[in-house]
């Protein structure tokens, strides 16, 4: 047996549960036609340009890739007005979460989560023996006054999602400008942005003013999600030098692959398909909105391309039941919500194909 | 500042030194007709099959990965005899290492590392807290009796890279038997094989059968340099059922990217690809010992893709001017030998263009 070889903490990690694919619908359900709206995935694919670029790559790859994405930190730097030393990608951001663990936690340090909320945060803190702290939501919402109550002096990372997956909301400026204030010194806020460029309402922070004025913030971004690179996984982190050329040291050497450098570059430039994946969710949403409504189904209004609904009934037994109609969605409950399920801002159609499912669904 | 913020064993990690590329030798010394034979790589590029097979996916890349790469498991099974349940792939080999550590290294357990070897056994050991004990060469090789009796109570992780990099030396089973019989049980032991596709003499363990007969070791292997997919980071572990469910645990979810599940799979099957590869070695190979020594140059036989050679002078100067001539190879003084370099096995005529600039190097 292995089990008492295991290292303290991995015992306590719980495994990640994905969502299915269309692979699980035809293995398990005997389902062909498929609808995956379940991941947050882009439903045009990655931009064409993208998918150029990469094809140019292709015969390179026997060559390992630059150790720091030199490449994509320039375009993004002229990007994003940020110097290229302030900036690390990752294998998904993902890799960047677990980097500012592996740097900057040292066991038995606190790290404050949400609740409900994305789980690779409790993931990097028990890795590297944190003590996780749980703040509760407030109506779905970070509740960021909650985490100010929570900071004690052995708070040593803060992990925030914004918009919060899997609900949708977002806190503003002034709430995150509130609550940094209240930090102290030593602790280092992550603010986790895979859905930002969906972001609709007024008020979303300007985050990389932070990392600018050189404060303990760790900006994540990713390409899997607005971009449509989820298959290819990158992601960036953007804080000061110093946080950088740390994390720099707990990184394995070649991390990102050449294809995603590449296909970063060019997707940040394609402005065609940024332009319709936004529009497409921003309609998207609305009509969703307004289909829901008409079920009678209460949801959270997003600021990301999924939408959180209250289905007030078992989670698992709605997704089992949508899946048979051929609509892959995320059950909750591994989130903490049991009676609630999210589905992610698809085309048109397919945003019809999920809600003519719902509603059988929901009938039964 | 965050130097106080850091883990405890971040401050003792070694940057780690990469082979020089192209763009540095461009950037850096102006030079434009670059030979790159410092990182191991296949001078053929990918084969062509999988070439083929990730140009298929490239528009399927909104999609996320299968979390455990299923579909490459269960090729490299039915290719390995192994059952799948056996297998976890990473985004390169490398990251086996990290997860090994990650998984059962407990802080101040302690690690059998070989002094001159690839640097990521160290880099492991320390981000999980662990203590490196090493274990110094014999006559450029591994010192397994050496390793044995450096053996205590406390001894939880064995690293061996069989063929060593950089010497290209290689242990045989029956040295790798009497070794592993001499281990604690709670030990594990984890052989890295990135080159062992092109090892010829007889004699080379068969460390898969390790695996099968329930031992504690992990078997590393990779595409990135027999199968020419170094840019592309995919490699796998080979363990017991019980190793591999408790690596997973410490593992991202979405660690390998789709191409890289694509590409495996069709270049397992490329027989013509690997053929010429191991043709083009040994011939290589050969060639190379010729020329070496009738420079009177001493080096070491190999069973890799590379040659280790006692220049016996300065390697970083020798470094220096070979990148002059336009030929990049690993001065090898991050590895512990100041006066040595290694260069990777090429075509033909890299081989002769090395040659040439060695000529010249030495000649000065």
């Amino acid at each position: 047996m292995v089990d008492d070889s295991l290292r303290k903490g991995i015992g306590d990690i719980k495994p990640y549960i994905p969502g299915k694919s269309a692979r699980d619908a035809k293995l398990e359900f005997n389902v062909e036609s498929v609808v995956k709206l379940a991941s947050n995935e882009n439903p045009f694919g990655p931009s064409p340009k993208a998918v150029e670029a990469m094809k140019e790559t292709l015969k390179a790859l026997a060559v390992y890739p630059d150790q720091t994405s030199i490449e994509l930190r320039e375009a993004l730097s002229t990007r994003l007005g940020v110097d290229k030393d302030c900036l690390i990608v990752g294998n998904g951001s993902d890799e960047i979460m677990q980097l500012a663990a592996a740097t900057f936690l040292s066991a038995g340090e606190e790290c404050l989560i949400s609740e409900n909320t994305f789980s690779v945060y409790e993931f990097a803190t028990k890795l590297f023996d944190g003590e996780a702290v749980f703040v509760p939501l407030k109506d779905y919402k970070y509740d960021l006054e909650g985490f100010a109550r929570a900071v004690t002096d052995k708070t040593k990372l803060v992990w925030l999602c914004n918009p919060n997956n899997p609900t949708g909301t977002a806190f503003s400026q002034s709430e995150l400008d509130q609550f940094l204030a209240k930090l102290p010194k030593k602790a280092i806020t992550i603010i986790d942005e895979a859905y930002m460029e969906f972001a609709e309402t007024g008020g979303f922070p300007e985050s990389l003013e932070y990392v600018k004025k050189g404060k303990n913030v760790i900006v994540l971004r990713t390409f899997s999600k607005f971009y449509g690179l989820a298959g290819l996984r990158v992601g960036y982190g953007a804080a000061k030098p110093d946080i950088v050329k740390y994390m720099n040291l707990a990184k394995l050497p070649f991390n990102v692959n050449r294809l995603a450098v590449k296909a970063g570059i060019a997707a940040l430039d394609d402005k065609a398909f940024a332009e319709k994946t936004k529009r497409t969710n921003s309609e998207g949403k609305k009509h969703l909105y307004a289909e829901l409504k008409k079920l009678g189904v209460a949801f959270q209004r997003t600021e990301a391309n999924f939408i959180f609904i209250d289905v007030k009934r078992n989670c698992d037994k709605v997704f089992m039941e949508m899946m048979r109609q051929g609509v892959i969605i995320r059950p909750l409950a591994s989130f903490g919500f049991g009676e609630a399920i999210r589905v992610s801002i698809g085309t048109g159609e397919q945003n019809m194909r999920f809600i003519e499912a719902l509603k059988k669904v929901l009938r039964k």
